[in-house]
């Protein structure tokens, strides 16, 4: 029950968070999630866009005043000119969508790490430059994709490797939230102001939470995406974004995927699911419940599987991924933290010489590509009434 | 807690039941049906094709030798032959598909009222035909999409008729199956022999199961569709019709439906979800859980409605498909049941000389007809990769 | 998927309804579960205590006047009167607790068999005398612990008797109520107004579910009871009976057993459920999700049997006590109906000389005054501070 | 959404751990827990009673070699020769129950804070003991009965305090697992080894579980148990402790609770279930599904309740206690993490010269000293035949 792996690094490794100040909670989930098993801690930080509140928020992080930074160009500066065993091993972002690309950029090529928020980027040309400079410059990116982080997905994408429930034939991923009806979580200010700003969001719901359920069909059945027709709504009175839609996704002549996303259905939290139909088995997932995971073969009982390290039904990668016994819930937060644990090892495995797979068992920059390129076929798609767009990568 | 009316029938309903024999369990769920609540008598039946095995099954159900037939036109002749008070008074028919139109025309035009399995027919000609002869002989004619009968598919659909849960945005229906990966319920004849020949289902997945939901999405939310998008797959390995799929629905410039449907999905039973979200709220109910609906408005405790007559959040048409009271479950037979006496309060309204809406608490044979064009337009729609077709009658 | 047995008798069985008029539901459920496969018809009754009460209700019961009648005497000497081939050929008993011994005892001694309301009676001298007569007439008595008739019990029933989970070691059963708190089900006459009577109901709670959480037990386990230990409370106001309670049951020197039964827990309808450890594995059941039965074995995923005759998993109890297929919620009606079927099987068998065992698959006599013991057990434990009282008939 | 008091304290709180090495995953859960929010840092331990074994578990906890002791003696000593300012504030205590006290007792008498795992001791007379060390030093000294430290339990606390449900009238509480029926989480060496040796754990599922199910009743309604009648069993073969059980509980004259523990129910991983029952609602809780808490009120839909910190339905005691938006599933971890919180909180207070509550929102040395009795009076209960033993404290 380890997700550490055996390189060595005698110490933990510093982290910079960018974001994070004032009603945005992912900041404060990113610091969390990073520190959780002992293998980071957080030294430094752009908290917010307004110099004075990244300040002001640096202690409620445990930063220090010196390097609770004003802005990203400041801290890469300063933190360059501090010896190399005090200076940042990475950058974690939790900002807007559309100051991704810049800040992921900067970062990179000031030679760091970087953690990123998802969606990677608002444009397809920038989500395709971003690849461009981490295989420049061989970092480590890690898009927090962090439902791929659970441990009973992990289980779920190793059985589906695996060939434990035969061949894909269909998959189906809904993401249903309800926030827009009203009851934001924090008034003042609003959470998500900019989500609901075409030029600083991109996208609405489709961005915000259809580009996780695509990520998450991906993440466990492996399938490549090929086509994909979509139709989007907004529904809420004055919206400029869809806060609703579908898409249909074709793999290839055969496999089907089926994605619903909404940000309107009244007292939906945060209801994301994904079902799998193979020619021997078919599982079944919800976040909200996420220690569980239903296995289904024609004939026999629906099996449960619980979130039990010690079960001979846990592959590997479930198991690993776990950090206590059955029964006892793990939740969001430690899903987060099998992310950065992922990123952790690949940098340490850089750092002592080795190779980084391109196919990581975080989402990582390709990933990231591919769900922006998700968002903008989306689009085109729906603005087509629904004509076949290629998600493909053109070369 | 009761589902009559008070029309004057001081006596038990005739009926005939066309098919039911062998392997078939939807004959014999006609049967129990029609019959649990006193108000009918199961007097006559051509109980399969073959008009040997037609009288070897009377007596099992409870069918005399002599009023045994053979064929429907044998029935027909015989019944009408017999004096009005010993006469038949409808006909249920709970035979494959293809042969529908036929015995449905011949029921009506002879003055019989008619109960008919879904889908109405195999093509939009007999079903716009089915129509016609309706109309004119101004027999009361019921489709059994039988899902409709549940008590808190009622209590729905009068909740959002009187707008508790406000304008409807978008609707969910996923009707997920697996029968087919391997387990039939009854191999010798297999269950669903004729369900597979397309000359004879005319559809698979998508007649079988697509049109249940799509008839439950309407009947609940009351609107219109006006187009559809559809995908089709037949991953069985020789299978000549559909055996999963997708379908968008659009109500209009604004309402998004989506449905899916399989038969390929293992160890899944009689998986049909329906999800409607509002304005002012949002309603959830599966039929394998038929005595709960989950009702949700934003920043209210989530609500589970359970099917319990006294509660002052039931409405009149859930409280009256009720049997018995709350906590004791009620299921498929006595939602069944509800449908057909639902028919025979028009039956009797018609014969104190009443007369009788088009608009109906059953499914009547213009949701028969809105059905077919559903199977219709989403074969056309899926063979060129997923144009929108109409829905609508053309007149 | 018949659970009707091979015995010759070409006609319906003739039933008799004591009780039913006015706000009882169990005397409507008795007559449709009795009729609900075609095995028998309702002719005649008592439906009320109030002579003209009683007549009517018969024709919303399809009672001809002629016999429906004013008191048991009545009726026992006009059915006596009639020829054999109409006179009725059993009596359901349906009526307030403190009459099913004088109703039954007059039935069983004019020769027809006897289906009976639980508690069978309200002392235990009735008890044993109903036994007497029993074992003197040799007639059919079915006492309607209903819950035994639910597919999932029976096939947990026969999965302890197969030895599936093991030896037994700890049961535990929960019935649940909240309608005490105030709503009742028909205000006019209230349901159960003889229930809060202690001169007619003998307990409260304890009689009223406690008996079926017991018998649930004992139906399921086959184990025998020696010793309960229990203490009864009265919550409501100007209670004069139990209205909660708990019982500890002693197996012998080692398995423990415990029930907790309610009345008056807030907005609980009717949650009935059973827990059984055994040396192998472990069965839950509920009764408001009838369908279902999970099965655990320590190291595997908890399994999820649901109702589906041809699953592999299913036993021959299970199976034969189907209707239709899985997925097909089947409810509290099928089940009724199933301790119906159980007894009709008997009556058959010895209208054609077989010899019916005193081990059944319906609740029996004998069950009956074990259970009708274990309320007088609990009442004097409780009353004594929760001593140990022997349930073991004394000879 | 913060659990943070605002009493001035600029700096971590330093920890110690006593146990936590080896097999045992306990002790890297108060690690993980205290550290959790940033208000702690742990910098000292004994992470075994095997001196080589506590050295070498040091890097992992992220201790220094300099401060990982071999023994709380040493640990004590050496920590008070430190200056003030890098000396440790308080010791978490995740040791088997027979070494509780005295290490507790050591280190309250040198001045630290203790958080200390449950039960508190073995014997009521060392529990006791500890009660007068801590009125003595005026310490801080948290039990971590953990799930108290639940959202949605904290809410259910506030929920009765207010009167939401009225008057209590009963209370169930079923803590049930099976982990000895076989499938150990870590075979070598087997998780609670010294689990099942009498002298070193007191009782077995009884002080393991049950009192976890004893102090949650007590810590969610307030009231005082007076008397406990119980029935202990040992099923597994050659067992020496009770490894089944159940107990029932009177609370004065009127309100009656009964629990049910084990550990030997198949494939039940960590089943801690809560039920209350007041005279204007019901309260229903599950563990391993601990985001939810659902209430009931009779005529009224069954309300889930989420963890929804802006709901109105929420409290304050519920809100304080999330860290992050509904639907994103919290822990474990996040409620242990809580009960440190609340224990920081009274030693800021204290520290800042605030007097610190005999009733905490946290377990303290009281509630500890009543498990203990707890445990002992159900032990003599159960030995004789289920006498009712007090459980209240003679002074």
């Amino acid at each position: 029950m380890s997700n550490a792996i055996n390189y060595p690094l005698d110490r933990k490794l510093r982290m910079a968070l960018v974001g994070g100040a004032g009603a945005a909670f992912i900041g404060r989930v990113h610091a969390t999630a990073a520190q959780l098993d002992g293998r980071a801690e957080l030294v430094a930080g752009v908290l917010s866009s307004n110099p004075e509140k990244a300040r002001l928020a640096a202690p409620s992080f445990g930063i220090a005043d010196a390097r609770a930074y004003g802005s990203v160009g400041e801290m890469i500066e300063s933190e360059l000119a501090l010896p190399e065993d005090q200076r940042i091993d990475f950058v974690s972002i939790a900002t807007p969508n559309f100051t991704h690309y810049e800040i992921a950029r900067a970062s990179l090529e000031a030679g760091f790490d970087v953690f990123c928020d998802k969606p990677m980027t608002t444009t397809v040309q920038d989500a395709d430059e971003l690849v461009s400079v981490v295989e420049k410059t061989g970092a480590v990116f890690v898009l927090t994709h962090n439902y791929t982080g659970y441990p009973m997905i992990r289980q779920a994408r190793e059985m589906v490797a695996n060939g434990d429930i035969g061949e894909i034939q269909a998959v189906r991923s809904n993401y249903i939230q309800g926030w827009m009806c009203g009851l934001k979580p924090d008034p003042n200010p609003p959470r998500g102001g900019w989500k609901t700003d075409p030029a600083k969001a991109g996208s609405g719901s489709l961005g915000d939470v259809g580009t996780h359920a695509y990520n998450l069909i991906c993440y466990v059945t492996g399938l490549t995406a090929t086509e994909v027709s979509a139709s989007l709504r907004t529904y809420q009175p004055g919206g400029q974004l869809d806060d609703y839609g579908q898409a249909t996704i074709a793999f290839g002549d055969s496999q089907l995927g089926t994605i619903t996303f909404s940000q309107i259905s009244h007292g939906r939290l945060n209801d994301l699911s994904l079902e799998v139909d193979g020619t021997k088995g078919a599982l079944l997932w919800r976040q909200e419940q996420p220690n569980e995971l239903t296995v289904r073969r024609t004939g026999q009982a629906t099996q449960i599987y619980e979130r039990h390290p010690p079960a001979a039904y846990m592959n590997g990668s479930g198991r690993n991924a776990c950090r206590i016994a059955g029964g006892h819930p793990e939740g969001f937060f430690e899903a987060f933290a099998n992310i950065y644990n992922a990123g952790f090892d690949d940098i340490i495995r850089r750092a002592s010489g080795g190779v980084c797979d391109k196919k990581t068992c975080y989402p990582n920059v390709y990933d990231g590509a591919a769900g922006v390129r998700f968002v903008q076929a989306c689009q085109t798609s729906s603005n087509e009434r629904g004509c076949w767009k290629s998600l493909l990568q053109l070369m």
